[in-house]
């Protein structure tokens, strides 16, 4: 069932940044900062970000890809680079996100096109940094053997 | 040490929408999205954005609290409630970020101060969503007995 109202929680676990990060009934997700402000123990903050985000993309290309359009994926891999300011707020200022697709009879201008719908109207995580980070999409497809 | 490089990837599992999120060198996060079109069997991207914004807000307050400021924090408990739009792009409208934090010593105005700085120009996760999400943030103090 699709929720309209979601809740997640992170607790500090010691005396730097290190925190437990969940949401009911999930395995938790440590969290933490790169020394020397915590101990490199989990994910960072920025990290989690662009799994959200490759996450979300990636799922909503293959949505559009195998519903209304009816194709056939057999793999997709998204990989998302960010590249932070130096001065505070040190977010990113671009991200390059990679999809390679495997797919049966897909035409790079169908693919285009399904990016350029996420884009604008459909990707959640995409819609909220938008306009505030530089964000590149780029991919291959590979025909399945 | 600080990374100005940053990169994660996702790769799909299944015909449906589960990912193996990962980080080189952390154990990987599943997500997963919400029945039908996933099998609920993970974190959704949108939690994963929730747990970057909780951890990143939680960890500026920390840091500006227990560096420049010098105060004691014994405990931080952040928890995020996003609201989301029910048409496409199906993101938050509203995040509510509430932040119960034991401390000695700190008066509620200095806390307050310290949410603007982290609003205005110190935490990364918010700066990229400002503007696109209504981002509302609460606290309460507990002195350490």
């Amino acid at each position: 069932m699709e929720q309209n109202l979601l809740k997640a929680s992170a607790v500090l676990l010691n005396q730097k940044a290190k925190f437990r990060c969940s949401v009911n009934g999930k395995p938790p997700i440590i969290s933490d900062y790169t020394p020397p402000h915590g101990d490199g123990e989990g994910y960072t903050s920025l990290e989690l970000m662009l799994l959200s985000l490759a996450s979300c993309f990636a799922s909503t290309v293959k949505f559009i890809l195998t519903g209304p359009m009816k194709k056939t994926v057999s793999a997709i891999n998204a990989t998302a680079k960010g590249e932070r300011r130096r001065e505070h707020p040190t977010c990113f200022e671009k991200i390059e996100l990679f999809l390679d697709i495997n797919a049966d009879c897909l035409r790079a201008e169908e693919l285009e096109n399904v990016i350029n719908a996420a884009e604008e109207s459909i990707c959640p995580v995409y819609a909220m940094l938008r306009g505030n980070v530089e964000i590149v999409v780029k991919y291959k497809i590979k025909e399945k053997v």
